[in-house]
């Protein structure tokens, strides 16, 4: 199986890495978005990260979109009668999760250290590494103020206009040796149909990363990106609205023109066919297909498609 | 009611403090030892205050000794699974008490601030205040080298023999002002029958502490100490075997002549009643009476005791 490493955010790109998962087992990287991270009760929380390796171990709530099948919410019960926040929802069993994790951190281990040593407990056969072992916050201008990812995304219900967004410590942030080497010894990069600006972001904002990506394109490996948004809505969160406000085309082509710059390949759903020409226009190759996997036989199927669209663009590069 | 400050440790400070609430109400003000606190998975975990603090509310699991009533444990089960040490066992329930504390002290709120704050939500009438806000360890050197102290209480059962302790930061650790306050305001002073060495001996070890105490006699209030040994044996926890390893009697009496300098009375258990003559012999007056506290009536009972031989004592004083 081809090496392939996806960029990915939480719940769409948690999808795809179990279809890809299927498809390539340990020949799988996930690099995955920690701009979203935050410490709550003095606990190191990792939402993209935990969505990606529950997902992957089988463990994953899939109604609920986040967090552990069979949870319980005993502690956050408590911490309601005692008159605590309790608007980031922690289940008993996820909060086990970062119980070890805060743990492992506070004996110095370095956060890919500590991601790779809980897909080995959760059995996972893929690889799945921070974006950067450093501290990179996603904050967004809105029109309540500069707010904290977690803060607009679940405590106001990501209901305020987005203007404008920074990634704090990016611009010193360094990509682990970890994901250098994946993305150097990638066959295949894909970025997950997450959402471009908040979840893919922060992970082309790390320098290291993008100076990666220029590197694998000059040895002729494909960058195949998926599209988050269908018929111009976000399959999942706010992308579409975010796209909307922040001044780019609410559509899988605004998606694609965001990504056109270090992309060879774009994946537009079946409903946005007629897109394709304007795609194409930016230089990029293109697959139409069914992107909305809602169950797992739909997810295998498009990550096939998908690593299969990649390889056939490197067949035809220089 | 007179104004009572108890010292106290854990279980045997938290059955007294429970009759002390029945006679006293809000008269009662119990000063924890806090050299037990430890942080464990990033949280704060304040071990004899919140044995305090759960009786006195009433939630405490009478059978387990220590915790809450009604408590699941599904998060140290997971913790389990993951690899985590689990030697110390923390409740579902009992986790919101740290998680919402350390949320607290994040916010830079004083130790004592909290304590106050959490006696308030658990409706609790009486006051518990920590020994002081700043940071003391009790340390054990045993055997097995230097433990801190849950290392050896909890983790290592107190099997290996105590050769000496030291109360980390001690010196430098100030007594609140609600804990001078208290004290001033004080008719009388009762330290619970909890472990001499390691439960009551960080409290009188903060220098503020030992000078209330001495203020306190000099007002002819008096300071009335309750034995934990009776018949040579603690009734919980490893005071007994503590006290020969470091060189005291085993009994009460021994108990007695670690309190003499600073303490007007002590009571022993009728068990204890041929101790009677060598207690007095130190110059405490003495009180024999049941102290096996084994249900809500035999705590107020003693308790109101306690009180009524202490306020004898204040009559005679000049």
């Amino acid at each position: 199986m081809p090496r392939v490493v996806e960029l990915a955010g939480g719940v769409g790109g948690a999808k795809l890495a179990d279809g890809l998962l299927a498809e390539l087992g340990a020949d799988l990287t996930v690099v995955v978005n920690s701009g979203d991270d935050l410490v709550l009760h003095g606990l190191a929380i990792w939402p993209d990260h935990d969505t990606v390796a529950y997902t992957l171990a089988g463990l994953d709530d899939v109604d609920r979109g986040w967090g552990l099948a069979n949870e319980s919410w005993t502690v956050m019960e408590r911490l309601a009668e005692l008159g605590d926040e309790t608007w980031f929802r922690l289940g008993d069993r996820d909060l086990a999760t970062h119980l070890w994790r805060t743990d492992r951190l506070r004996d110095g281990a370095r956060p890919t250290t500590v991601a790779l040593e809980l897909a080995r407990i959760l059995g996972i056969a893929a690889t799945i590494l921070p974006m950067t072992d450093d501290l990179v916050r996603t904050e967004l201008r809105t029109d309540d103020g500069w707010l904290e990812f977690q803060e607009y995304f679940v405590h106001r219900h990501q209901a305020p206009e987005v203007r404008e967004v920074r990634f704090a410590g990016a611009d010193r942030a360094i990509a682990s040796a970890e994901v250098v080497a994946a993305l150097d010894a990638a066959e295949l990069i894909v970025i997950a149909p997450s959402n471009p600006i908040v979840s893919v972001g922060p992970i082309l904002a790390i320098g290291g990363i993008r100076d990666s990506l220029e590197r694998a394109r000059r040895r002729a490996v494909a960058v195949v990106a998926v599209s988050g948004i269908v018929a111009g809505r976000a399959l999942k969160g706010p992308a579409d609205r975010m796209l909307a406000s922040l001044g780019h085309e609410q559509s899988a082509l605004g998606v694609a023109r965001l990504y056109a710059p270090f992309t060879d390949g774009f994946v537009l759903d079946r409903l946005d066919a007629e897109l394709r020409p304007a795609v194409e226009a930016l230089g990029l190759a293109s697959l139409t297909t069914d992107t909305v996997m809602t169950d797992d036989e739909s997810r295998a199927r498009l990550a096939a498609e998908v690593v299969a669209f990649g390889r056939s663009l490197e067949a035809v590069r220089p």
